[in-house]
């Protein structure tokens, strides 16, 4: 399959590439500063841009996005706001305006991630953004056109950026990003739609 | 007590206000466009000027907001934007803000909506709207300082909004603006904090 894979460069998004790769299957990778297409998803005109140089894809995945980590009383509405244009709208945009690139049968497969059903301290905007995105993909996925097909996936916090975030997870344990990346696979290849696939918790 | 409603002169916000009032409280009315104060919820200066205006409250009740109504296939990511500076946004603004302004023991309860758990035709920002709302209720909850608590209402499509609505809820229902007003009360008086009063279904 050719698959397309937004946010590649982050520390999920390499290991989702490495086990598709591993899986033979023809893979771009675009980040917003790297790999083999550059793409800012806060940007309609970048998108279009993105799909009218891949052209039509069998499957597109996002691994792309970012949130304010700040606490209730601190955070403002600006700060609330950035995770709404990045993780949330930049991923609804990339399936808005990829969709018309997905092949028939295809696939679009977004990332939330654990704080939507486990909120940490100061994370309301991570959990706020990831139910939201949660419910973009179970209503999406009951108007996708062509047998095409829509799933997010909600990791725990990664085994290997845990140097980073251990502190805001405790107790939480952790995936490895090949475990995490299998749960791409799935949603790429199964039949399922409109589902969260938890991986690690 | 001392309750301001902001979309006090909508259909629900309506309903709640009479109820609330009958329970024997004071309650501030908020609108855009009417009641006793003015207020425009997708800008900080307007929130802030009307707490300044009100000064301190024991509860906020939001019962404003819109979603954009599009088809997938046809949505742009401003349709989809729409919701989230508004509906979703809008009523995080108030909280946010607002906290600031409600007295210890106090509360904050929003709206969100029964399509954030039942999908319809052409409702996938509104879906994904009120999932996002409900996540920012649940982790915000656990961060609220003196002993305020947040919740959020989840009523069925109301009977008073069938004229306009009847098409979108096939064989949903409905609830009456005055039983789903009894959730509000229910957020207000009572000691849960976090919680999705589902209403009607």
């Amino acid at each position: 399959m050719k698959i397309i894979v937004v946010g590649a460069s982050g520390i999920l998004g390499q290991a989702v590439v490495k086990h598709l790769q591993a899986l033979g299957h023809d893979i771009i990778t675009a980040s917003r500063n790297s790999g083999m297409e550059r793409v800012d998803i806060r940007d309609d005109a970048s998108v279009r841009a993105l799909f009218a140089r891949t052209g039509t894809v069998d499957a597109i995945v996002s691994t792309a996005g970012v949130v304010s980590f700040e606490p209730l009383s601190s955070m403002s509405t600006e700060q609330f706001m950035l995770g709404l244009q990045d993780k949330f709208l930049g991923q609804v945009r990339l399936a808005l305006i990829g969709l018309a690139f997905v092949n028939a049968g295809g696939s679009i497969t977004l990332t939330t991630g654990i704080t939507g059903h486990q909120p940490i301290a100061a994370g309301v905007n991570a959990t706020a953004v990831n139910l939201g995105l949660e419910g973009f993909v179970q209503a999406a996925a009951l108007e996708l056109p062509n047998r095409i097909r829509i799933n997010a996936v909600s990791p725990n916090v990664l085994t290997e950026a845990l140097p980073d975030f251990a502190p805001y997870f405790p107790g939480f344990g952790s995936v490895a990003g090949a475990e995490a990346a299998r749960a791409y696979e799935r949603s790429i290849a199964g039949i399922q739609t409109g589902q969260v696939f938890k991986v690690g918790y």
